[in-house]
């Protein structure tokens, strides 16, 4: 018995090393008598034949929850695929504490197990809807659950670009970049950059920029329900990038248009779950002094 | 005929200056057959006796509105004391623009004319309410429009304090400070240490260290309904400041719990304010390329 | 009559608004004696038959002074030309003063003429020397005079590489890009990235990484006479630039080596030039409280 | 045998768990047949009378090596004091690595006979020389190791100062504070309040800002020959702090003049000594990707 009847299992891809804990996985939700479904990538990376195999648009319809072996960049792209269904998730991390994949291998049989039974609490996150306007055509719609950066390209100029926010005009930047960040990606990009950490509960983005021509152009944090609408300049050479994971060539005159995503995702956590300790643990913060 | 029936004008403490624009001022409210009360201490400053005169709790008490002509320092001090009470606030600067003060001298009549036909609009904003605990005793409540900040005192040593979020431990910090600011306070001493800027709106608090010795310890920003709670380790000298405007000692063991004032602040600005406009000014953001 | 006998006029590259005051300063050098060369292509954009035509290179190994009209890029181009020559360099801006421009051009003339009568200081600048090594091939070298950056490329991916001072392991660094600036650079990119300033008479160089993903990876400033080594680790998509001029692609195991370059470049001043007051006005530092 | 003739011990002030290694250090010292000399204040506090006692200015004045047990603030307690004379230093951490007591106890008998061998690297590290003038009256000259820094007390007040480089207006500072740092210092508290590392080889001097009000006012690094000249302007409350170890208060007018202490301070370390590895345990570098 469990509180969730349908799970899928996602690994890492290209990850033959999560086969054997993914399959411990399986056995014991069937165990369970839940219906597991292998992401069918996974399945074909593992050479598994013994659970349901579907797409991953099959398990967004089909199932209540999905765990995610891996690491935070497998789960960013999960949650980005999930954005528009109904599936909480779970992290289990291979080795290395994720600020996304918090549970470790060793014991994620016994979390899991709790969360089965209604033992754990539940995080919604907020990701990013972009829009990229190229010329006068109609825009692109791109999600991103960390960021939607503008960067420079591979000539090496600064970009110039200018910024408005719910129709209100905010700066003339040039810049290495720009970044858009969620809470979520409040401590990827945008920290190295000298963003702030953004509680992850915050409805809230932030504006960080990179390597700022004028010393004075700081991280701005906004209210989630702002529109951020980026306009470029002459650039000889632009890109816009959805969490460092694809990217489109923008030229002057392209708007790149970022608003919080209609619906966020949801991630469950052990009862003890503490994002200050997480925190604490990845930044090498002093536990005692 | 206007809007407000009783407004009160405040001016910069011990600032003759000011006698000639706030008299033209009650001048003009008057003849608008508005009752103007004087702020005591303004009224003797300037030498004035053809209007009615009152303490800043009478003020509090019986105004709707309260025009401030000064600096953004006038307008802290006035915020603190308002904040109990329901009057809106006004703020006139003397000639710089300041992030509270954002009418012109020049203009005033016209922007004050405008705000008693009810032509404005309003911003509430977030003070914070601190309470200091020594040793066992019962804790002592100060009010905070910018930020309470721990600061290492004459001595010059590092001081250490452990920070609680939400009853959460967060980290232990030896450092030359630890600011809490509010949104309003995000563009004052936060962001000289750091601190990102958070839009006046926003329902957050941002923790930003001061000169850490933990290279990683960065600005945090949490949920306008968070408990902050600062406990201090041992520190031979450290001092808690309100709004850099009034301070006590702490010792080892004391306790700053800092959380959102139950009141927040009204401002009310013509139509045409902007914020964004107002950081551009202040921060020599660049207008054109 | 004059201190210096042969004199090259160079202009912005494609600026036709430069023909005015570079003729006027030609005729006023021919007024004064000096056998006058006008670089070939400011010759051609200007449209001018009056005066002696030479390459950068003929310049180089006959003038012994060069006066630039233009802006800091045109300036750093030349500066990277002539290193090899012993030809002292004077910039007149057109109009915003410039780190290395420090003449107007409306009191050029005057200020010229003091400089051919000898009434100037010298002002010698290190350039940077790069070396760049792919697979087992015979390094390609370039100078630059800012700096010499490794950034990540179009696909926005972290880049990971490996830093040597001296044959010394220093780090390995996850990072946007890592500049390796001259003290004329530390007030551009490096600045802009959150390095020092570098006074321009120290025989230092600045290590300072872009957006470093460990964040305690802070600039570090070495002596001019050592020898920094950068070596690529698996980056899918990396460059090094020079002074944001040239580039080449990077892939895994190159190395790009670093040190200063053995000819420095020499500035010439009026008396009264103060590094310091360039920099207050550039970065808007204040003179008054 | 030894290279040394005359060594001394001096321990962690008050630290009576230092008194088995120093003697172990001692007897060691004692069977090389080297003259050992106890700091005074040391052997009260370990209460032993078997070595020679002596006062840290006769160890000064008769010592060619001086071996500290403690961490980095005995060094620079000791450095200070050793200035005048021609004592070279050795540092023994108690556990932890320190950016100057490089000597790990465990193997110290092996480093420390190694070193009597001749059989170490030497290196000369900047002190700096402060005089502080209050009126018209005589300076009042302190020697830092660190850092000279002038910050605001305890009522929490921005300072506001004038800074002069060899004779020349930089800028006027808004700030919690101003550090003066040397190449040591620069990995203290000038690190902490965003300095760069500056290698500890380099004639050089850094500027840090702490807590700017001007966002542009970066960190600057000058020669070593500089002579920096800060004059207080009216400030309720500035205090100059000289290693955060010893200060005096400062009222409008006082000035504090900084340059290079005449004596260099030299420390020994076994032959593998490596400054960037030492750098990467502190600050907690990468080794690996």
């Amino acid at each position: 018995m469990s509180l969730f009847n349908n799970v899928a299992l996602i690994g890492k891809y290209k990850s033959p090393e999560i086969a054997e804990p993914l399959l411990r996985l399986a056995s014991f939700l069937a165990e369970r008598e839940v219906a597991v479904k292998l992401d069918s990538l996974t399945a074909e990376h593992i050479g598994c034949n013994d659970h349901a195999v579907a797409s991953l648009e099959e398990i967004g319809a089909s199932c209540e929850l999905a765990i995610v072996i891996g690491g935070d960049g497998t789960m960013l792209n999960i949650a980005r695929t999930f954005a528009p269904y109904d599936v909480a998730l779970v992290g289990v991390n291979q080795g290395r504490l994720g600020f996304l994949t918090d549970l470790s291998m060793e014991t994620m049989i016994e979390s899991i197990g709790s969360i089965l039974d209604g033992d754990f609490v539940t995080e919604a996150r907020m990701l990013l809807e972009s829009e990229v306007f190229f010329d006068a055509q109609p825009g692109r719609k791109v999600v991103a659950f960390n960021d939607v950066s503008v960067n420079k390209g591979a000539d090496g100029s600064l970009i110039e670009l200018e910024v408005h926010i719910d129709g209100r005009f905010v700066y003339n930047l040039r810049s290495d970049g720009l970044i858009v960040a969620s809470p979520t990606g409040s401590t990827a990009y945008a920290l190295s950059s000298g963003g702030p950490i953004l509680h992850p509960s915050l409805n809230c983005i932030a504006l960080v920029p990179v390597s700022p021509h004028t010393l004075s152009n700081r991280p701005i944090v906004v209210g989630g329900d702002s529109v951020i609408e980026i306009t470029m300049h002459k650039s000889v050479d632009a890109r816009v990038h959805f969490d460092s994971h694809s990217h489109f060539d923008l030229a002057e005159g392209d708007r790149v248009v970022v608003r919080r995503c209609p619906y966020p995702i949801r991630l469950l956590h052990p009862p003890e779950h503490n994002y200050y300790h997480m925190l604490r643990e990845k930044l090498h913060w002093s536990e005692t002094l």
